[in-house]
C-alpha cells in the first residue's frame, strides 16, 4: 500500500517528515490532523496512543510515531540518495547524534513557549516560561551554529533527513521571536537554502492549504477517517 | 582500542548507556565526568562540543554523543542478544519510536526541574517550573504505563536498550518526587525488575563510587585526562 504521513497543523514538527518524503521521491500520501482537536481524539489515538504528530503508516502497513523514528525509517530507504546511512557505519552514528540533538535540545527549547501559548497561563507564568525557554533557545542556536560551521548542510556536503527536521523546527522562531537568527549567520545561511528548496516550498503550501507542487512522489491527501478505515480493516 | 564511555555524575542519563554496555558483554572502560565542572570545560568540549554527557569513544576511535545515538550504536552491536534490531525491520522502527519517546517526552519532562534546581531560581520561578514539569511528568507516566501494559519489558518479551535508558531516567523521580510511581503499577513492576538487575546494581555502584561488580566486560575506569590524551594522539 501507499505510505501515508499523518501530519499535524498548525506548525507541526511533521513538516520535517513531509520534506524528507519529498526528497525521497517515492509515492506517498498525506493526511491532515488538526491540533489540538483531532490529535487528542480517541480515533487518532488508535494509531498514536500518546496523541502526537507525525505518524507514518508504512508501505508494509505498520505504524510508526515520533519524528526521530520516522526520519530514521525514511533515511534508511534513502541511503542511495545520501539521505541516511547504513547501520553500523560512523555516518549512521553521526546522523543519529544530530537528529537526537535536534529532537531533544532544539525542539525541547521551544516546548515551554508552546505550553505557555496553549495553556493561557497568567502573565508571571508566561514570563518565567519564556525566560526559561530563551536561555535554552539561545544555547541551542549557538551550539547548532558551531556544529554547522561553514558546511552547506548539517552533516557536511549532502542534505540528509537532519536538514529536513531542522527546517521544521527552525521556522518556529519566526513565530516566537526568541532570537534574531541573523546573529547566527551559519544557521541563517542553512535556513535560507532550505526555504528556497522545492520540498520546503511544497510543505509550506500543504500546511497553508495553497496549491502545492510536488517535486517528489506525492499522490494527494486522504481524509483522516478514510485513512483510519483502511488501518482498521488491516488490523481486522 | 577498547571503547570508553564518558559518563556524567551525579544522576546523569549516562546511566542507561552503562547498563546497555553491561548487557552487551563486550570489553569497555568508563571515564567519570563531574557535572557541571568538567562537562563544561574546554577540555571536555573537545570531544563533546555542546558540553553534555554521555559521550562514547568507539572501538574504531570515533566519538559519539547523545544517548539516542549511543544506544542505537550499542543496540546494533547487540542484535544477536535482542538488545537492538536490524535497520529496515519493523522492530528497528518500534525501538526507535520508544527511544525517541523516552528521550524527548520522558527525559524532557524533568528538564525544568533540573533547571530550577541548578539555577537557584526564586520561589515563584521554581513554582511555575515545577507545575509545568508536573503536568508533563504525569502525562508521560500515564503514556508509558499504557505502552508497557503487562509486558515484561518495554518492547515485549526481551529487554532492549530502551529498558536500559528507561531506568536511568525513571530513578529521577526518587529525587524530584513529582509522582508516586505506585500509582502506575506497570511502571513500578518494570522499575523493580530493573533495579534487581546486576547491570543496574553495577551502574549504581559506579555512580556512588562503591565496589562495582561487573557482569559484563568492564575493564576499569580511566581518568578523563588520560582518555583525552589518547583521543588527541589519534587525531594528530
Amino acid at each position: 500500500m501507499t505510505p501515508i504521513l499523518f501530519y499535524g497543523v498548525p506548525s507541526g514538527c511533521s513538516f520535517g517528515s513531509i520534506v524528507a518524503l519529498e526528497w525521497l521521491g517515492r509515492p506517498y500520501q498525506l493526511s491532515r490532523i488538526e491540533m489540538p482537536e483531532t490529535v487528542t481524539s480517541d480515533a487518532y489515538r488508535q494509531i498514536n496512543p500518546v496523541g502526537e504528530t507525525p505518524t507514518l503508516r508504512t508501505e508494509s502497513g505498520h505504524v510508526i510515531s515520533e519524528s526521530m523514528s520516522i526520519l530514521n525509517h525514511l533515511g534508511a530507504l534513502g541511503i542511495d540518495l545520501g539521505l541516511g546511512h547504513k547501520q553500523g557505519t560512523p555516518g549512521f552514528d553521526q546522523l543519529n547524534q544530530t537528529l537526537a540533538f535536534l529532537n531533544t535540545s532544539f525542539f525541547g527549547a521551544y516546548v515551554p513557549l508552546w505550553y505557555a501559548l496553549e495553556h493561557g497561563s497568567d502573565e508571571s507564568e508566561k514570563r518565567v516560561l519564556t525566560e526559561f525557554a530563551r536561555a535554552k533557545v539561545q544555547k541551542v542556536h549557538t551550539d547548532l551554529s558551531t556544529m554547522l560551521g561553514d558546511q552547506p548542510w548539517l552533516m557536511g556536503d549532502h542534505r540528509t533527513v537532519a536538514d529536513a527536521y531542522f527546517i521544521g523546527i527552525a521556522r518556529w522562531n519566526e513565530y516566537h521571536q526568541v532570537v534574531d537568527r541573523r546573529d547566527y549567520p551559519n544557521l541563517q545561511r542553512l535556513y535560507d537554502r532550505l526555504e528556497a528548496d522545492p520540498a520546503v516550498i511544497f510543505a509550506h503550501a500543504i500546511e497553508d492549504q495553497r496549491d502545492a507542487v510536488s517535486s517528489g512522489g506525492f499522490l494527494g491527501e486522504v481524509p483522516f477517517d478514510d485513512a483510519l478505515a483502511v488501518d482498521l480493516l488491516q488490523a481486522a
